[in-house]
């Protein structure tokens, strides 16, 4: 079993609970069992699939600065999966998209469930309003999580806000874009690149290794720089590769709607550049820079290892 | 001039510089016209129109039991009105509204600016999409203005930010359920009024209510029974009133889209019993309660008659 996937069992139990004490909660605001249903599926969605590289990439920053704090950083590092949920259960909405990590999406579930009970109305509009719902709930306890955490110093606590706030305007002005370019027939390169970092390499690498290094509490100037640009370097490889997979993998081995960025005027590299190929040299340079970053930084060996044994992970991905 | 609308005077130039400086940074991440503009006009909605109300709850009661730090309190309460065109934001796309407070509402604004651009794709779509994303943006703004504040002692702070998690699960289950119930024939009168307390009561009232003692450093159990049956009966009131109001005034009169209960199949008192004499009697009867409960608070006289004013004003209002 690969490292990451290690991560994981030790990382969900942390979730899982979470996810149970703060949905037997709700139980005091409703007993409406249709609501109650729809709010169980949140834990379905969440447990179904996911690679937890978010909180994987912050747990291997705060281990590398000598992080010791085992059970506390997982239990705090739950919002990015939770914060990440969020995001999802969002874009689904955006994008229309109907299955994800093999799973109906929230939206679709819920219009599939009012289908079912033969309600009334706008049912694809109200599984959309139920969604974004869902969506809010879940950005408010990702917040909660960091905000009423009393494991870790204030000051670290302090630090990790600022972040994630930070990564939450990001990543909503890099959909923002997302979104807008769809309705455009033209877009600049600056434009793809503008949203590649600010929706993917800043929310989903940099702002993660930041946040592990905050927690340890032992970062410095130059591991800051390490994540940013190692962060961004990686980042933008996934991505460019993601919009790659688009077009050459399939909808079953993905779990997901694929094939949505041509058909929905989506601008990446692809649709860009008339070949494959100037996309495939930035995706290979990016990992390889990623790499050399890695094997430069100053931390212990183990640790390393696990960085560039993610890296590799990630370059070998067929879907 | 009454004491809300003057208020209003004192408060909006910080809600208004909170929200320029929070604009003006975002051109750090972008500097595409489209994006900044959509973005300007979150400025627009807010500073449009709305009573405050909820800022003005939280102050009233913060001033009622003695605090004295008028500009930080202030400061800090743009938080609710925040958190609270969030809600807006969110729930005119949920209702298909194109107006509130007398301008287009972030759906209506966007998707008008796309056709003016001759922008190509599902344009109602992307406008939906994008006003998700500003209430996203607006949900995690308001969290960060009180989990970054320092003018308040710590355990101040960690109250109200209890306090205003609970407030965003509230309201968002008891969207769920108004969201839910448009597609029911028929519902009980239970779940009305779970929906009126969540949705209503509870995030309008009692929470700003709470979030003001608290602030105060000086709440007792008394006091936040007081705002909690205080908040009750007024929230009822104020709610079952906005229904009545749905079915008897004017589009003009209101600033909003009007008569939508009734065309997009929601329940209320005047949808569940057969005539309009239950509802004005509930609707009497909780003012009544929230008159007498002021009375009978040990507070200062001078914020007594004010809260008084309040109620008076909300029993008035014909639209």
């Amino acid at each position: 079993m690969d490292n990451i996937s290690k991560f994981k069992q030790k990382f969900d139990p942390y979730l899982k609970n979470y996810l149970e004490q703060k949905l037997n909660y709700f139980t005091n605001y409703t007993k409406d069992t249709a609501i109650l249903d729809y709010l169980n599926y949140i834990k379905i969605i969440i447990l179904s699939g996911g690679k937890r590289i978010r909180p994987y990439l912050a747990f291997l920053m705060y281990q590398a600065l000598g992080g010791k704090e085992k059970e506390k950083a997982l239990k705090l590092l739950v919002f990015l999966e939770i914060f990440h949920s969020f995001c999802l259960v969002h874009d689904d909405i955006m994008d229309k998209a109907s299955l994800r990590h093999g799973v109906k999406t929230a939206n679709a579930y819920i219009t599939g469930k009012l289908k079912e009970d033969k309600r009334i109305g706008d049912l694809l509009h109200v599984g959309d309003s139920q969604a974004i719902l869902f969506g809010d709930l879940l950005s408010s306890w990702g917040q909660e999580i960091v905000n009423l955490n009393t494991d870790f110093d204030s000051q670290i606590l302090r630090e990790i806000k600022i972040l994630s706030y930070e990564m939450g305007d990001e990543v909503s002005v890099g959909q923002m874009i997302d979104v807008d370019i769809v309705t455009r027939k033209k877009v600049s390169k600056e434009l793809i690149d503008e949203k590649t970092y600010l929706k993917t390499a800043g929310y989903s690498f940099v702002k993660p290794l930041l946040i592990g290094a905050a927690l340890s509490g032992k970062s410095t100037g130059k591991i800051n720089n390490f994540c940013k640009n190692f962060g961004k370097a990686l980042g933008f490889a996934f991505q460019i590769q993601d919009d790659l997979l688009d077009i050459t993998s399939s909808e079953k081995k993905l779990g997901k709607t694929t094939s949505l960025d041509k058909s929905q005027n989506q601008h990446t590299y692809f649709t860009y550049f008339p070949s494959l190929e100037y996309g495939k040299k930035i995706i290979s340079e990016n990992f390889k820079q990623a790499k050399n970053l890695i094997k430069n930084l100053s931390i212990n060996e183990n640790t390393k290892e696990k960085f560039l044994d993610l890296v590799n992970l990630i370059q070998k991905r067929t879907f």
